[in-house]
């Protein structure tokens, strides 16, 4: 990394999560020095004090920039974007601009939900028999209709963002990488995923991805067994489990204490009327 | 509205839709003519040609700029700013930026759903009893934790977006106004609610969504009673529900199809083993 920056940045991070990937892409692309660490207790719901007083979600990533803190990973990229603006990533015809972030939007949302839930089903075991088997089939066919919806946008187009690298490929680059459905071979998609995997930021990340799933898949039954962590059901991963067959999935876990939802936190979700 | 602008804008609305009344307030302050209409069938989850081929989510606000559609209410905000330079939104500053866009992001999700759970429980009358009291408390308590932490965000300033106002008012402006919770009389934000309700934008925004509140009103029980109506309960809505105590309502919503979810659709969510 360059030290081309103006001031020290630094990355509340996860070597796993899609929405870390992208900001420490984005952060490489346009060469600016960075710290990052994995906050303590991150996703266990536990009280986080340092990350707490900056984000109100107390999600990574966050990014502070000296004193002044920033969350939510579209916000955060903007932000580089507007304070850092040598090496720009988005395009510069608005329309295009629109393109990189529709595809920003979907990946963050409904394609980010179905990596999510493969982790919950197939490495944390929340599902058996039947069940299993109907979101397996359900996060294979929405998959797809995500690529395809995808490949529309891409085009005939080398990258998301147009003829070169950019803020499109960026967003869509975690996303896909982690998606266990991947578009067939030579498929627009497959060809555009072969040329970005070679870009060194994407490398660099991916790299890190890799050592970090080893840990994460360590941790196997941890949030099973109740070791006291809980995976945070929140906004799109919740409807992609409630829409695709997997409301019990849901319910046990409030009911065995393993899942928790966003800030701010609800009440009384184990009262025995609501289930 | 002056003729200033490049091209026709033609916006797919609804007058009560919070994401909606957005748009149309930044389109006003930007002296944009446009057009609007509401969808047909919009919410019933029914096929509509000339909105799918735009947008896989169906959903409003969409705005055409000529034959380029452009979703999310974000994005389109951003378009604006980008392709319509004149009358900024947004302010100068990178970090000013940074404060507006985290309170369109909050206002966005966790507070508009506490809203529409509003609608839910109060009109349509999705529950009874106990369960409409907790859902009712919660809502309740979470508005108030959000209202704090915007106040935070608004400081001593007279505007969220600092000393005039801009992106982070128009934001603001539709979830407050519709927030049935609201803050207490004389203080920061109630103060802020009392200045730009005088915007001539915000005026007019306002007066659209009480017309229309009283159709919406109307409608009363056509989701309860299954006269085809389908509400979404995406994504922060749904966790809404979900995690104040509403899991019931979500349930009983799914067995009498009064309920559906967002694009990709699920799949058979009705079956035995996932209720």
């Amino acid at each position: 990394m360059s030290s081309s920056n103006k001031s020290k940045l630094f990355l509340h991070n996860h070597p796993v999560s899609s929405y870390a990937q992208k900001v420490r892409i984005a952060l490489r692309e346009k060469q600016l020095d960075f710290d990052f660490a994995t906050p303590p207790a991150l996703g266990s719901g536990a009280a986080n004090p340092s990350l707490s007083s900056q984000n109100p979600r107390l999600e990574v990533p966050t990014l502070v920039d000296g004193d002044f803190a920033i969350f939510d990973s579209t916000i955060i990229l903007q932000y580089l974007e507007d304070a850092y603006p040598e090496h720009p990533l988005l395009p510069t015809d608005a329309k295009e601009k629109v393109r990189a972030r529709h595809v920003e939007e979907i990946c963050d949302t409904t394609y980010e939900a179905i990596n999510w839930a493969y982790g919950e089903v197939n490495v944390f075991g929340r599902a058996d028999g039947e069940e299993k088997e109907r979101l397996q089939a359900e996060m294979k066919r929405q998959t797809i209709e995500i690529q395809t919806w995808l490949e529309t946008q891409l085009g005939d187009r080398p990258y998301f963002n147009g003829e070169t690298f950019g803020y499109g490929d960026v967003c869509v680059a975690p996303i896909y990488n982690r998606s266990v459905v991947k578009a067939p071979a030579n498929s627009k998609l497959d060809l555009w995923y072969q040329r970005i995997k070679g870009q060194e930021s994407v490398k660099t990340t991916f790299g890190e991805f890799e050592e970090g799933l080893k840990a994460f898949k360590a941790m196997g039954g941890a949030f099973a067994k109740g070791r006291g962590m809980r995976r945070e059901y929140r906004d799109y991963r919740l409807e992609f489990m409630v829409k695709s067959g997997g409301l019990g999935v849901v319910r046990r876990g409030i009911e065995d204490g393993t899942v928790r939802f966003g800030w701010p936190e609800g009440g009384p979700v184990r009262e025995k009327g609501s289930l």
